[in-house]
């Protein structure tokens, strides 16, 4: 007789769930065995993804997501600066940055960063439009809050030279010491830039 | 002004998946961002699960999953012993054991385990047709196959008390070291269980 395994449509639903970002085989088929558990598990996660799809999409200029048919509240604040844009990686970086407090000005997501060994060519991410904002915010200066991994850094470089050449200002986030982190926490690159970028007291 | 947070779609269904198990809020959060960043990944997502709860039921019988409108290939499968139950805690316990392929009888999905802390009593359990298919199988053994932690043992030796008194054999796995490893791979109980159950040789 054949090997049992489980229905198809159960095995199609852990085959695409284990290819979700941070899902395992071991972790898929829990996931979806905990569904089938109680009927009732299913429908409101289908609700959910449902209601996501038909409310949220990005802003077509910032690229943070709000609801459709409402302004977004990070682009059409007249509160924030508007000759200074902060390019991340994701939306999450929005927040990330928002909760600290730190930057009052517009942000551009660029959905990704450069990876050739992952097919990620400037045309991938929203590289264009952020050209197209600097020139029609004129805006002054573009903060690079990428990350500091081979990737972030190549995305940052080219992003530099775009727009220097554009004539503004160009930052990255500072290097150095985690707050609240001994010497003992941090890596030797980590310490190499601290000492790099030391500044007077 | 308020906070920055996602849109209310988007937040709801990062709260729903954070309640699935193995889960937290930062994998929930990530896996919400990915299905979000091309258009194209929430609707296969949907249909599977749809499809999952239209087509896929648990059998009667064993509480294996089953397509809706099919006989369950274990429970009407003639060339298995119909006089020896195998009683698991959950569905992909079946599976496990089915691939070992060292059983050819039948299975009985519990579908979980007692547990007090959790609010799991007899009642929670699929005990009562576990009793009900012993008498009509009229079976000859019940093989406890549940874990060895202690809701495990507790299950077991509830089962135990109830199968003994309608007179038929009932026993548990072999508790003992696991195969490929060394002593140096297991705990001291095991140790401990593997030598008094030693077999001579």
């Amino acid at each position: 007789m054949p090997a049992l395994d489980y229905p198809p449509p159960l095995q199609r639903l852990i085959a695409q769930i284990k290819s979700l970002p941070g899902l395992g085989p071991r972790s898929a088929e829990r996931l979806v065995l905990w569904l089938l558990q109680d009927g009732g598990r299913v429908e409101p996660l289908m609700d959910a993804l449902s209601d996501l799809v038909a409310r949220v999409h990005a802003c077509d200029e910032c690229g943070f997501f709000i609801e459709k048919g409402e302004d977004c509240s990070l682009c059409h604040n007249p509160k924030r600066q508007q000759k200074i844009i902060c390019v991340v990686e994701q939306a999450a970086d929005v927040l990330r940055l928002e909760r600290s407090g730190a930057f009052h000005g517009l942000y551009h997501v660029l959905g990704g960063k450069l990876s050739p060994l992952d097919n990620i060519t400037p045309e991938d991410l929203r590289i264009e439009s952020l050209l197209e904002r600097v020139k029609v915010l004129q805006a002054e200066e573009v903060i690079l809050a990428v990350g500091s991994d081979v990737e972030g850094e190549a995305t940052a470089s080219y992003l530099n030279d775009l727009l220097r050449s554009a004539g503004l200002t160009v930052s990255r986030l500072a290097q150095g010491m985690p707050a609240g982190g001994g010497l003992d926490h941090v890596d030797e690159l980590t310490l190499y830039q601290a000492l790099q970028g030391r500044r007077s007291v």
